[in-house]
């Protein structure tokens, strides 16, 4: 039919006019047909080896590309998915979860068709993932079909959150109109709120009678449309800023008024003071989880606080919903002159060159996690995507200053172990993506580091082998310690189910099918550390990198996780 | 308190009563405490290195042993498991999944703690395990916490399907009557129904009117609990006797009346002439799901057809329900004398030496799968597991001839790749505790056979980790053809995404850290594959040993495959 496209490439077009680059998924038998339309609509198919790591990957190039895309086949495969789509729901990834689904027919009739409960109950799987997404597609009716795909695609944009899409097999060539596609889908203006011009007098107000403010970013900045504006003010004002574990790599590091993530009680008593004493705290983006909030004292007090949140403006204890963060931080920008505010007090924080001034001098002995993040941290450079996975390597991580343009993957909420090296391979693939679009910084050799350890890299060390397929630009730091340590600062520190099975890890590349001359090192002492990473074979090769870092198995980073396994050490002894 | 005991020590009390020996899973910081007491409760626990694989490993354990237990973390951990406690409701294997929640007190207050949605919400998990388990327990109030665990695990034993446990980490040492624990849980006997002396008459009038008669079993015989009057029916009447997929290795298969798996419309004409013109058939344990029927052709004709199902006894047309499958069944052996029953026409078998007898004379030829997985059916000895994964290798396991007391894992419905590696630890750890206990057949030297593909070998690897951890004996066949084959017999043969990334499989035991002389051997020709299986390593070592066999891509097993093959290759060309 003239003007007519198939339902499958409309669906990928739309989603390649949303930025997307490529469909990570796996292949199953209903929805063969489906990965049929893929790289004829212009997108890359990117096959992992199961789909909890595709689902993963999906989340990590989401958050680099702003939209990412999952394609599984019905019951079997978008459940190994969802516990991928749950993390992406909680932490704010746009993921687009599409799955083939068997004919309407054998629906309609309850055929017992595997991939089923074998009882004729087809409508399951949905229930499951409406509890873990925005909204849901359910493509029945052609004569509605583009623009529910249309709706949801939408909402996806809207909350920064997964959607579900379910095409049947037998809709995948079922003609809908073109026309639609030449309307883009955008997220639309906020509507006009008479409680705008109050809320912005009393921000005004508020900030220009300040003189001991704070600005504290957070990671749903991101999802508000907010990380320009907020950085602007940041420079702008100069004020003392920190950020929670979510918010870091949002902003610029390097000026002097920007002092890294804020740990709440765990954090000096200088720090502390200074920002309980703060007469008014910018608290923007605000995900107050007990992970992301140093077990929730990190949260800013109430009276001082003007938050800029997902569901409106928070102004000490009134929240005025259905305002624009977004509008509001502007209009604030412009009528605000920060420059005539005097604060009392600035708060001068340490250069990121004497933060990262460790030395590797004591050689012959152990590394230690007091050190040793900061230590490698001197390597990432402007562009890097830097990963820490949940465990200590992500709690390590935060300590470590960034150049500009570096963006950091922290645990956050969810916190699934297994997580970061399949969202490493989506985070690299789409650094590449926008790299070769000259969309990222106009850096063309930036590299994305992994931090993780031993036991997470268990999980889904399968994705090694998507990266490596794939020729992706990932540096791995692989942190054998032993087993969860993490586990061991909360709970059964001797306990052998914190022990972990032992893997000869640094064989990894080799195994899944790298080169063999693929560069591996092992460190146990400081000297082996540096040699690593000064090796030219480290510094000058692209593709993948792998060390294996050995670190104690009692060893954590300062703060909650030594204080916890502190905690665990007095109580039972050594 | 004297006479009370911790509810968790309560709960694996009351799994090891069922004969439970071992707990899988992986440790989370919401069920560290309550894996405190796995092993002083007399349990093994088994450490899996994600919940996917855990999950699979605890339904391998079920299919074996009878039960089988799963514990995971809140959140994270029993959504990466939820497929595979799906696939245990599908295909009905007694599995508890225990989850340790958050304390009731954070739940309550809608704490926004790591681990949720960051929304208060924590209700959400337990709903989507709604969806693929038997029964559900909620534990809140020490006053029925103990007797809500007996009612569900009672409900388990009774649908033969996955059980949901949720224990908030305050409750793990709530104090509980130890009282009930004199009690022991078991399957209530059936109701006496008084349409079951009618149901048995109608039976016995059939059978003896019968001159063809013939017997197809499946394996929901075993949840019925008919396995043994099934086999005794079987030999006193030496009826020719079939079985499904699900239903192979529940009975002897060397008897000449036995004649292995009905194919349905992939049979030769003389078997299913003779079936279509079967007076009776006793159908028991149906499963007719599209995987397990040959796509429903192997669904005996209903008018003929006495089925004996989980839902009570059909006889043609009229489904009698709440009438004891097994009692019908029991009173029906003890009502007819079989020997009187003159049959027409017998239906001999060939021999399971002469079906084994294939030779691998062309040695330098590749190994083809028409033959192959006869060829090394010759290795199967009484007691062994032997499974295929989905894939031509559960397809070609099926004509497998098998020797007496084996057990036979074969894909049926859900028919999730991936699930067979990790549910042969499961199953190869219960086959050792059952030995051990002096309960496996009077066989001390029993062996775990995995026919696996390449592609789902990828999806779940690390669990080898785990098998050799536990110095399990397990032989891997992994048919190495480049890709998921069995979707290229369905859809897009030629396709990319039916490729998957390139190992060097035989690393794998090294890597995830056996010891280095571990039995690897590769074979690509049919010479090569007799010397694997004749190398004295082979033959006389314990433990993990792992061939690799090297078939073509678009090669298949015969029958449904290698037709859908054909028919992709007659559309598209070589």
């Amino acid at each position: 039919m003239p003007g007519s496209i198939d339902l499958a490439e409309y669906l990928f077009t739309r989603l390649r006019q949303l930025g997307l680059g490529a469909v990570h998924g796996v292949p199953g038998d209903y929805n063969l047909q489906l990965i049929d339309f893929v790289e004829p609509s212009g997108l890359t198919w990117v096959g992992s080896a199961n789909e909890l790591n595709a689902g993963y990957a999906a989340d990590g190039y989401a958050r680099v590309k702003g939209i990412g895309a999952v394609l599984t086949t019905f019951g079997v495969g978008e459940l190994s998915a969802i516990n991928a789509i749950a993390g992406a729901y909680t932490e704010l990834a746009p993921v687009v979860h599409i799955v083939g689904t068997p004919r309407r027919e054998s629906r309609d009739s309850r055929l017992l068709i595997h991939h089923t409960f074998n009882d004729g109950d087809y409508g399951r799987f949905a229930k499951m993932h409406a509890e873990v997404t925005h909204a849901q597609a359910h493509l029945r009716d052609p004569r509605s079909s583009a623009q529910q795909i249309d709706e949801v695609l939408q909402q996806c944009l809207l909350s920064s959150r997964p959607v579900y899409i379910d095409i049947p097999l037998d809709m995948v060539t079922t003609p809908v109109s073109r026309a639609r596609l030449d309307t883009p889908i955008e997220i639309p203006e906020p509507e006009f709120n008479p409680a705008e011009d109050e809320v912005v007098r009393q921000i005004a107000q508020r900030i220009t009678a300040c003189r001991q403010p704070v600005i504290l970013v957070d990671g749903e900045s991101k999802s508000l449309g907010i990380v320009d504006a907020v950085q602007r003010l940041a420079s702008s004002s100069g004020w003392p800023t920190w950020t929670a574990p979510f918010g870091k790599g949002l902003l610029d590091e390097t000026p002097a008024s920007f002092h890294g993530v804020f740990n709440g009680s765990f954090h000096d008593d200088a720090t502390r003071e200074y920002i309980e004493h703060a007469d008014v705290i910018l608290n923007f983006g605000p995900h107050y989880s007990s992970t992301n909030s140093s077990h929730y004292t990190a949260i800013p007090r109430v009276d001082a606080t003007i938050a800029f949140t997902t569901l409106g403006v928070k102004i000490a204890k009134d929240t005025f919903r259905d305002v624009s963060s977004k509008r509001i931080l502007e209009r604030v920008l412009q009528e605000v002159d920060f420059a005539k505010i005097q604060i009392t007090s600035a708060h001068e924080s340490l250069s990121r060159d004497s933060l990262l001034d460790i030395q590797a001098e004591d050689s012959p002995n152990q590394i230690t996690q007091d050190r040793v993040w900061r230590y490698l941290g001197k390597i990432v450079r402007s562009g890097d995507i830097l990963m820490g996975e949940t465990g200590t390597a992500g709690y390590g991580c935060r300590s470590i200053p960034l150049p500009p343009r570096t963006i950091f993957f922290s645990p956050v909420t969810w916190l699934s172990i297994g997580y970061m090296l399949p969202a490493a391979q989506g985070a690299s693939l789409a650094q590449r993506e926008l790299a070769r679009e000259s969309k990222y910084f106009g850096i063309e050799d930036a590299r994305t580091i992994l931090f993780i350890g031993d036991g997470s890299f268990q999980m889904t060390a399968q994705e090694l082998a998507t990266i490596i397929k794939h020729k992706l630009d990932v540096t791995i730091f692989l942190i054998n310690n032993d087993g969860y340590t993490i586990e061991r600062c909360i709970h059964g520190r001797k306990q052998v189910y914190n022990d972990i099975s032992f893997w000869r890890y640094l064989l990894a590349p080799e195994f899944f099918g790298a080169d063999k001359d693929t560069y591996t090192a092992s460190a146990k002492t400081w000297g082996e550390l540096q040699d690593a990473i000064n090796h030219p074979s480290f510094v000058e090769r692209k593709g993948l990198k792998m060390v294996e870092v050995c670190l104690g198995r009692d060893d954590s980073p300062p703060g909650l996780l030594s204080h916890l396994m502190k905690t665990q050490i007095d109580r039972d002894g050594m």
